[in-house]
């Protein structure tokens, strides 16, 4: 009389689970990938939680680090239509699982039923007897003093329930009571959710950083002579005051000789020709050596540790691919794709050829050595000091690789970041960031137009992107001068700045090109750099009267002082009734952090319109002036009611990033703002 | 060097899968539940699919029933944005799986990057070699005179690729030989979709069915005699005539004799009171048994006979609860929920009382027996000849019990149906439907305006919940007379009948209450009948003159010639400038079949008004006429253009149910349509 073995419904029965709980959220791919919250984050659950019939239930949300094997437990709570909602924070970075637990609460069944008998005037001994039984049997599954209770009160509506039922009722039916017996539920047959579901904790600087991208061999004081990390040492204090708290270099490894790029891309390099530093290895050395030229070992801790010092931290690049005289091509060809006439196969996409460059083939018989090796490249630089990584294409890499290779270093280290760099298809990019990528870079870059960022903000902000994309924005990069900055000169850059800063709360700059306002492209149509860093030495001059550093420390400074501007959730978009603006607030849950910004959008003109905000939504008064301190000048202006007035002339300044300082209390003759 | 264990990626990069198949449709809450076809139905899948980088690729549907263990392959075509689109269809009845493939296509990229090389006149004899190299690989998987021909093909791309380069990428790029390619594939790296998702493929009644509900002990031709199964055998034609296929009868059990209730649900009965079919088991036996006034077994066989010489087929009831005296009380006491005063509890809805019906007790310990026995039920009944199945209150017992039951009962007889009878909260609803039921009763009984039967019928038909959740529509039930039929009277049964027969693919009436319109409650306000057949034999006039029998028998014929009548997707909505109008379409994916169905809601008044038609969705001709057959009483229309002008008066008929015949050749003086 076995239930038969076939019916998958049957073994899961080996219980049977009454209670239904589905359509989880958030929950990516059917729980094949996690989700990604900072430390101290309150992470929101749902789920449909419901038995057959009517009974009454209890849910929990269960949660644990990944290397704890005891749940943390947190009651849920009823919404409507059988949905329940659930909350729990998260404490500690590193990898966290939850699940839910949810099972018929025979006492609160009993007990909603019996008021309702006893509202009816039902005659109802045998049902206090019900009653008792199940106050009984909590009694055995309790300890202490709580067990001597319920078995008293278990006996005292026993013994009435005949001879006094109104009484019986009344012990029964005691709001202490219940609270009481809700510590002891019955769980036997609980039902547990079939999943457990993974988000993945980073420190905060996962969520909210700003980035500062420099050449370390352009650094030195003295043109034409190659920079160096004590260079880039005296270059901090500048970075920092722009506010950054990310320094990023690109690779600092020997650069190939072999078929190396001249200036401006040329295929042939001149003897004192730099190379890119993209084009990795030579016989010094390969993705765990330093270019001799930026200095030693040392050198480099030592600008990791000023780095720190200033409250900043290095990002360094990591691009998995050689240069042709790579130690890598010869001592592990099988990790390279030869072609039949022997030669390793170079980088290519038809018909263009990048000769100084030769992909790894990740589909080598001998991926296991191959995978392990560029671990240990990781690892090496983690053992220098570096926690975060920009990772170079890692769309041209094996999606699985990235999965294992992150997992793998976050173990041991679940304080390190990656910003993967792919400039690629949406799903491609999404995937990337679903295997494991901690931020990712943007299509930002070319989204120049209202309607563009608006669409796309929106869809990374306010949809299931928000739960495994962390986007950063980079107005520009050494591959990427676009078009909207070599037209608009410098307001261009001013308003690019203002809304990478404030849609994002990561946020990152090429510079000094930025700040300097370097607009040139190799050719009308390109969006190469003219002269670009890529391929030769620049020497900057970072004191020019035009520079934007000033701007871009007011931007940062704004940033730090308002958290709405520290995550990308809570962004909403507002109505202007002149297209030339793009308006938009971001603000906390609660709404204690509130930054309104208008930037016009066009370079050349001044535009003035009428801006409405949704008063009660942003949780601004109605019939009150509330106060407008725009945080790029200081200027402060009263607004009142849902239409004000805006003007911006991008000569002058493209954008306003109001904080929003609300009304909160007037006296006869003068107003008081918080 | 080996790869730790820990990671999962690890784990199943034990072969690294380079090809990510994500997002995939349909799939139900991440393939724990199959979406729900007939047989012969086209399935449409599609998924994202995509590789790292830039490559070409291959993907397939694959799918089989779930006794086959060889899969059937079905290429797939590449849409847009990664995603790709593929079918198959299902020819047998019973459980099917179907998953994905895809790789790499290494010919077809090297292919695709030649062609560029041709094209921008690159030297190219190496990447001739590789694409020889290829040629020759597929060689040795081909067979026959393709494994010659290839090894041919290699050969020749090899030895005149340095010396006649142009010859060779002529030969290597020859669309036939691609297309040969294609046919023997390097499928070592192959990625596989991670799930097997699951479709159940019922015979076609499960989509398109017409239920004829009647009491068969109110069939006497003798008024005051307990009909029978002979009764029921000479109502068939009746039935028939009315163009139904499925008759579906109450439960046909002993009816119990403790606490049974009287006419109108009175709590005292009668001597001579017949009972609740519904409250089953008395010492005559229990739910494999028959009502000794009923009949005998061969009695039931000579229905089910005749029925199906009719073209139809015998529903039947199951309600798995008990009157008191049911055996099983008796004999499994540990079925059934024991009070402490040694009594059976019975049904209640505090503070409501069932006391001729006690529940089963799901949680018993005995579990295992119990739903074997229940079980045994089912296939007592298939062994007489039963097919469809509808349930009484499915809610009130496990889904997992549902789950396994149906599961069970298919896999040996996978042309049985089963109809949930759940009139309950929509989620419990919809989890039913997953479970395995084939079929739903719906809210339709309770939707009478157009906003909530248009909000209600998008819901059904156009989300998701069209996979696996196909609606029973019900103008009434022995259970509910509607208000909108109590008010309304005669128009209202006719438009009801309208809607639920060409809304819905599926509907069903109980009779022949609806077609002579009884419309008299219990009392004001409620939806129980007066002189309901539930608790007492009754006896109707089938030859009233204004029995609606004519009208249901064109509304179904309409269904059976009509095909875009006899599914539920291609359900769309259009707009009239009469809010008392709803109006809607169906019609074929191929759009061949085009009903248009336009009912005035308000029975009392006659309306007129415009419709607006999208006459390209439709395709519609623009500038060509085109004819509107009333199928309810063959009046034809000619309309033009979108707009048309409709007017209904109640009293004569409140619906048009118009095929639409399109214009296919015009001559000089006459127009000749379809």
């Amino acid at each position: 009389m076995d239930l038969p073995k076939h019916s998958r419904a049957a073994e899961a029965a080996s219980h049977p689970q009454r209670v239904t709980i589905t359509n989880v959220s958030p929950e990516l791919n059917g729980g094949r990938y996690p989700i990604k919250r900072v430390v101290g984050d309150e992470i929101k659950v749902s789920a449909d939680i419901f038995p057959d019939g009517h009974e009454v239930l209890s849910a929990l949300v269960l949660y644990r680090t990944d290397k704890q094997t005891l749940w943390n437990e947190v009651p849920m709570e009823f919404v409507e239509n059988d949905r329940w909602n659930g909350s729990f924070r998260v404490s500690s970075v590193g990898e966290h699982v939850y699940t839910f637990q949810a099972w018929i609460d025979a006492f609160r069944t009993w007990r909603r039923d019996m008021a309702k008998r006893v509202e009816a005037g039902q005659q109802a001994s045998v049902d206090l007897l019900v009653g008792a039984d199940l106050i009984a049997q909590a009694a055995d599954r309790a300890n202490g003093a709580d067990a001597a209770e319920l078995r008293k009160r278990a006996e005292s509506v026993r013994g009435s329930a005949e001879r006094d039922p109104g009484f019986a009722a009344e012990q029964a039916l005691d709001e202490r009571l219940a609270l009481q017996m809700d510590r002891y539920p019955d769980k036997r047959l609980a039902s547990m959710y079939e999943k457990n579901l993974r988000v993945t904790v980073d420190r905060e600087k996962a969520r909210f950083s700003s980035w500062y991208e420099m050449f370390p061999r352009s650094a030195s004081p003295k043109p034409g002579r190659h920079g160096t990390f004590r260079d880039s040492i005296a270059r901090l204090p500048y970075i920092a005051e722009m506010g950054f708290d990310v320094v990023y270099l690109p690779p600092v490894h020997p650069i190939g000789c072999v078929n190396r790029k001249g200036k401006n891309n040329s295929t042939v390099a001149a003897p004192d020709d730099v190379g890119s530093p993209w084009a990795i290895g030579s016989r010094d050395g390969g993705h765990k050596s330093i270019l001799r030229e930026l200095g030693t070992v040392e050198d480099f801790r030592a600008l990791v540790d000023a780095t720190r010092q200033k409250g900043m931290e290095i990002a360094l690049d990591i691009a998995f691919q050689c240069a042709p005289d790579h130690p890598y091509v010869r001592e592990h060809p099988e990790w390279f794709r030869i072609r039949p006439d022997g030669t390793v196969q170079y980088a290519e996409n038809p018909p263009k050829k990048y000769e100084d460059i030769v992909p790894i083939y990740f589909d080598t018989q001998d991926w296991r050595a191959l995978w392990n090796e560029l671990k240990d490249v990781i690892l090496f630089w983690i053992g220098h000091g570096v926690r975060i990584f920009r990772v170079d294409n890692p769309h041209t890499k094996p999606f699985s690789f990235w999965e294992w290779l992150i997992a793998e270093v976050k173990r041991d280290h679940p304080d390190v970041l990656f910003l993967a760099e792919a400039f690629t298809r949406p799903k491609v990019m999404y995937e990337l960031a679903k295997r494991g990528f901690s931020q990712s870079y943007t299509y930002f870059t070319w989204r120049n137009t209202k309607w563009d960022l608006q669409e796309y903000f929106t869809e990374l902000t306010q949809t299931e992107v928000n739960e495994f994309f962390r986007p950063n924005l980079w107005p520009n990069t050494p591959d990427i001068l676009n078009e909207y900055l070599q037209l608009g000169g410098r307001p261009a850059f001013m308003a690019r700045a203002a809304l990478a800063a404030t849609l994002g709360a990561s946020w990152g700059i090429y510079g000094p090109a930025f700040e300097l306002c370097e607009n040139r492209p190799i050719h009308p149509g390109s969006e190469e750099y003219l002269d670009s860093e890529k391929y030769q030495l620049r020497s900057w001059d970072l004191a020019r009267p035009d520079s934007l550093k000033d701007w871009i420390a007011r931007i940062n400074q704004a940033r730090r002082e308002n958290p709405c501007l520290q995550t990308d959730a809570g962004l909403k978009f507002h109505s202007v009734d002149n297209d030339n603006f793009i308006a938009y607030s971001k603000s906390t849950e609660d709404l204690s952090s509130l930054v309104v910004v208008v930037v016009n959008l066009n370079p050349y003109q001044k535009h003035s319109g009428w801006l409405t905000l949704p008063l009660e939504t942003l949780g601004l008064p109605e019939h009150k002036p509330y106060q407008m301190h725009d945080l790029l000048n200081d200027a402060r202006y009263i607004w009142q009611g849902p239409r004000n007035y805006i003007e911006l002339d991008p000569a002058v300044a493209p954008a306003h990033v109001f904080r929003v300082r609300r009304h909160v209390r007037s006296e006869h003759d003068f107003d008081y703002f918080e």
